[in-house]
């Protein structure tokens, strides 16, 4: 799915600054029983020289919504797309997932180049 | 108990990311009073080449709803049967319990490979 | 199940008061899927001359601990079980149930003399 | 959309007591944008003889999943439906929109028989 | 108790308006159990000819500290002492107690002249 | 401004429902200071033969960004434009604004045809 | 004090609505203790001919900084001044008092012309 | 006081893991004014062989009720007492005390083996 | 824009101290789609020989109103403005943004002397 | 001012723990608009041979009720007065003030021996 995702220069490339993009309406389909899951997906990354654009991060998100996926999957898989897409220094990525059965799941992962 | 939980391979074995589940609707029964306790079960962990099955997880806990356990025995006990059940590099258990008599407890155990 | 509870004479029967008790760890079990439920229960009442026993109130709840039953009979046994018990001049039943499925269920039941 | 809601018998026919039921994962396609909606959908009502069934409740929400419809629209629609499938006394619905260019919408639509 | 109430005129007797004292530091004694209970007193009356004076109430509360009493008991005593110490033309008074056993209990009874 | 404001047929007519908006990013420019104002902008109406369009609305609330205009007066024209645009049945508009020098204000008008 | 107080036309006389101006930062002196008081004072008014003007509002309420005066005085007399000064066709004005001693007090008087 | 206390052996001896009990309803008496202190005193320690028992640790606060202490005195002489108890590795208590005169206080005394 | 910004000498220059300044109002305008955007602004440093002056700074942000500027560009731009005009030790800035289809950002850039 | 502060021996001279006092009730004067400023005043100290009398420090805090004063020295000032008269082994003050103009500030210094 990573063609979709879109960058632009960093504008201040020397400085070493983080960004945060929430996106509180995930939703996707779990693969075991066919119904939907919605999760917070929270992305925190130091750009080098490029930075992720949101609208095409917004489309990108959007390719999930029926698509049958584990929590622990999404989370690696989101995160090996968008440090494809913009080559950061660092990256991590939180998913954070609505009550099934009175549980609730949180998986985060970590890059560093 | 412990031969009821189950596992999959960890689908992300290279790196080193985080898994959290919150159980909000546990409880089991006090060996004093014999009335029911309630807690909030969090397992955090890193896993290894396998991880925790969510569903199998649900049933496990549902095999303490009648047992007489302590605070203590119980946040130890769950740390061992996982710790066993998937091999995790690092795992916590933490176990906040309901109001008696105008007192709370939490309970936090870890465990590093 | 309405022999355990117990009463005793309303201090002030001259006067129109109402009394609530609300319990926090209400459980029961879905008759469909054999999967505990967990609810609050709220029991507001205007006494005639006698008063529910919050001790006796608090075993007759734990009766339904293991027991297999839907949210919409709950609520109106619960009401027609305490009523019988301490012939209010009003009663109201709430009942708000945990989420399942991302759905949340509140019912509400009342009688007047 | 209709056919696939169920039903059981009112399990105390003869009072007036309500039953609701909150939807918080309700999703749906803007029919102008094709962009997902995320709403929470609160059903109230006082049932005659027939109840709604949650599970079956459940799987005609998923129905607008992937459907392009309004707000209006959908309010008014899924309260001719659910009143066609229970015919209640009376039946409240509202729909709580997330945030869309800083604005939230909220429709409310009520029958009486 | 009621010696300890103290009043003074009210500074504007010909306007019916409504003055509210909330204690959120009342505890007196279970005469059960000899433990303490603790809870959050509300007053809420319309003055005639004379107003409740705050230090004085203070003290009041103060004898219940460790006076073994019942939640039913003590909401409809506070109202009959505090009705004949300032003659209103309204008062309620709401009790609201702390956790036991997972369950809280509210009392409210009301004045009218 | 109200040239800018669009509608659309009401999808229900024959059915008394209420529709509300919530602006939560109004601002506009204090006519004495010509300091910027930020409020909460909360549109409730029960359509007639006609709904106001939301992308419309947004736009017509742009106008009033650099516009100098009282809190009193914003709320009486808001509520006279939109009546005139969409004739509803019922209109309540109301205004909440941000603190200034430790004060607040909220300002609510209604229209009942 | 009232004559700080000044006043503009009301901008959209024939209609009945209203407006409430929150003053989160109030303090004045208790006249027994000579310790300050602290409040939020809240009015609402309908306006009939003129409005309140919110400057010489906020210079009103300096005058209580230093000036010992009781909770139920103060409500009264804000109300009496602000009705002599705009002639509304109603007007409710709250004080709500931070803990003292373990307790709060809240006055509400109301004038309808 | 120390005599009230009593212990049960550590359940895991060999793992380093911590115990929190939060009593959200301590109160004393202030020795300067003979008025009643609320409180929340937070216990939080690593076991070494034996843990405290928490019924008799409740009769333990039980017993400041009617006793006249100051603050820095109660947390450090029950941080003295609870370490003499259970002769812990480590142990951290925190009291935070309600509000006078606009002013809270918290305390915090650790003790480490 | 920085001539706008003013500064007044450090009152305590020998000492260590942080300043923040909160601003709750930051508005400026989308380049791409001409809209506005709203953000939270927090600025913490160490002064080192002179502060910043809070009304002046309250203006320097008023000038981003009608401006067409990227989140980025703006944490970024901030800091260099602010560091240029008051040479701080230390600086931080952090842009939060209100909900854009489903998505919040956050941007926190840093200076150290 | 610091004539006023009292002080008196510290309970547990050989323990290294902390004391925190908070003033959510303090004021004092803009000295450019003659306007009162509203915070909260954190003082965080750990005691070498003597501790902060409460009452005296309320009184000392009085004394800025009526001053004209800025942000940074009020801070910068209370540090000092604090300092000099408990001779501690660490100090923190921190000043979170009220919204003026959309902005909020907090100050924050430290002492240490």
């Amino acid at each position: 799915m990573k063609k979709k995702l879109e960058t632009f220069p960093n504008p201040k490339p020397g400085r070493k600054y983080t960004i945060t993009h929430i996106n509180s309406e995930f939703t996707s389909v779990c693969p075991k029983t066919g119904l939907p899951d919605f999760g917070v997906i929270t992305i925190t990354y130091i750009p080098d020289k490029i930075c992720l654009e949101l609208k095409a991060l917004k489309y990108y998100f959007l390719e999930y919504r029926n698509k049958g996926i584990f929590y622990e999957d999404i989370t690696n898989k989101i995160l090996d797309d968008l440090v494809a897409a913009c080559k950061p220094l660092e990256m991590e990525i939180t998913s954070e997932w609505s009550t099934r059965g009175g549980m609730n799941s949180i998986i985060t992962a970590k890059y560093t180049k």
